[in-house]
């Protein structure tokens, strides 16, 4: 299955029914991690994740036809021989008639070196876009198993809110997409830590598979998920934050764990990282409820509720405080 | 079955053949580790363990028949309601007649700080000075199961050189027990790397049971270890250095990952220790031989070869230096 068949049995056509097709999409956080691959091609997970949307810092698209592919990012133009210029051509391939070029203008208000999941939101309203351009009228869940093939946290960032991806069985991933959760949580923060914003030594995309083929750890992870999972939907179906967060620091801490068994081993904490952990580790023992999630790289991001706004901001003064549900 | 009932099966008696027992034991650090136990009496593992003795680093050990039970360490009295003393005396209450009592003498040269499995030793050597105050003439197999009562790893501080403690599968341990290897490496250098000196905020015993009891990613340690075992044999006996460090540093990393990833999450790992490990891989990324564990503490302890000494002593100028097999 590649990812051309998917496309063709979700897309009625490429027939342009406006100049310009637009969207937002928000990036996401996962609470429980996406990571390691059933199938490389479609993006197909090993296990289900389950993220938080992050509101208005995502990434506004807009696609036009054009003479030839180009790229803007920013308002800069991309080297089109640049590795990101490239594998967004290759997903646009997907999406053309014959002789189709496309002018692609992506406005991201993501701090890009924070670790953030930049492809998520941008994959993700390159799709949505395309709808518009299009004037698909696909649902949801068609927009986001397109959305997959492009990045596979991209499935997420559909929605705001908590977004579940379905792992799911299928070969061709027909059942592997993004349904966003009913429960809304005002009181919610999530505070972005940029700790280093030096670029990674390997990318999440090939830690993830060297993982995979490597650590004889990663082998447990989807019992590591099968264990948080049900345990995070009760803390949010609760609104039990102190559940919620150890679930969340625990599932990253896997994550983490499965990398450094690697081989050769992955380690995106720097000590800097670690320092930052001790601090919200003692935070913690002296009673103050703030938790942290860690993806592929050095950064992390804090997890608290509003009420300890004003005391977190006093000891990290130099994060980023996000609203997820202020929409 | 209980700790008496093993006692039972292989001491013949109780009859002080002599005024005092001596004997020195070597401590030990693992290259393939023993973490996690099947029986928590006996000391039983999950798995099978591979460490290397430090040579005269060790415990001196005197006992002898005494009104009441002293233990001296260093030339110190220890305070009789110490948990170390406790252990010891709940130990010894393994070895004697009605109303007898012991003094205990142990000199440690071992530096007790660097996470240097000073129980090892100290364990090892009482066991030996036993046999030689009862003149019980045990077999090493017989003291490595003795050992083995007092601490896990005490069971391969019976020899010098590279020692293979068997996991066994019997139920009273008869068949666990360490046995040592005919190879010998005078070239190999072990450097122990002072990093924290502070005492741990969990010790390695509740370290490893808390590991066993809450980390998901351990239910896959025992498949790092059938990995990993083979190959370290296989580059002990072919002297191939590259492997051996790479097997033990991949080893250790695992240990510390399925502690990462216990509820609470458990990290000997320091900004200090992180930061030696990035100085280790940046060195060997040079073209510098040099590998590193990690036990239960944030101190390192370095493998290398004799032909790098002045460079690693160069690079790490605390690093206290051991050759193994200087015996």
């Amino acid at each position: 299955v590649s990812k051309y068949d998917i496309v063709k049995l979700i897309v009625p056509n490429f027939k342009p029914a406006k100049d310009v097709g637009t969207a937002f999409a928000p990036t996401n956080i996962a609470l429980i991690k996406y990571w390691g691959k059933r199938n490389q091609e479609l993006n197909l997970p090993m296990t289900s994740s389950l993220s938080i949307s992050l509101a208005d810092h995502g990434a506004h698209t807009a696609v036009s036809l054009s003479d030839a592919d180009t790229i803007q990012l920013n308002g800069d133009v991309v080297d089109a021989s640049s590795a990101f210029a490239k594998r967004l051509i290759q997903f646009l391939n997907l999406f053309r008639g014959p002789g189709v070029c496309f002018n692609i203008a992506i406005q991201s208000n993501v701090p890009i070196a924070a670790g953030l999941a930049s492809s998520a939101c941008g994959f993700a309203s390159i799709v949505k876009a395309l709808n518009d351009l299009y004037q698909w009228d696909l649902n949801a869940k068609s927009l986001s198993i397109l959305a997959r093939l492009g990045s596979g946290s991209a499935c997420r960032s559909l929605w705001d809110g908590f977004v579940l991806w379905h792992a799911g069985v299928l070969d061709n991933g027909m059942d592997s997409y993004g349904e966003v959760l009913e429960e809304q949580w005002p009181d919610l923060r999530v505070g972005l830590l940029l700790i280093d914003t030096q670029e990674k030594s390997i990318g999440s995309r090939a830690a993830m598979q060297r993982t995979v083929d490597t650590s004889i750890l990663y082998r447990a992870w989807p019992q590591k998920v099968s264990h948080d999972m049900p345990l995070l939907r009760q803390a949010i179906s609760c609104k039990n934050f102190q559940i919620m967060g150890e679930i969340a620091e625990s599932n990253a801490l896997a994550m983490h764990a499965t990398m450094l068994s690697a081989s050769p081993s992955i380690c995106y904490t720097t000590p800097e990282t670690l320092m930052a952990m001790q601090k919200i580790w003692r935070l913690r023992a002296q009673g103050l409820s703030v938790y942290y999630t860690q993806d592929a790289g050095p950064n992390l991001k804090l997890l608290f509720l509003q009420k300890d706004h004003d005391t977190v901001i006093a000891e990290f003064n130099d994060a980023v405080i996000i609203n997820p549900f202020s929409g």
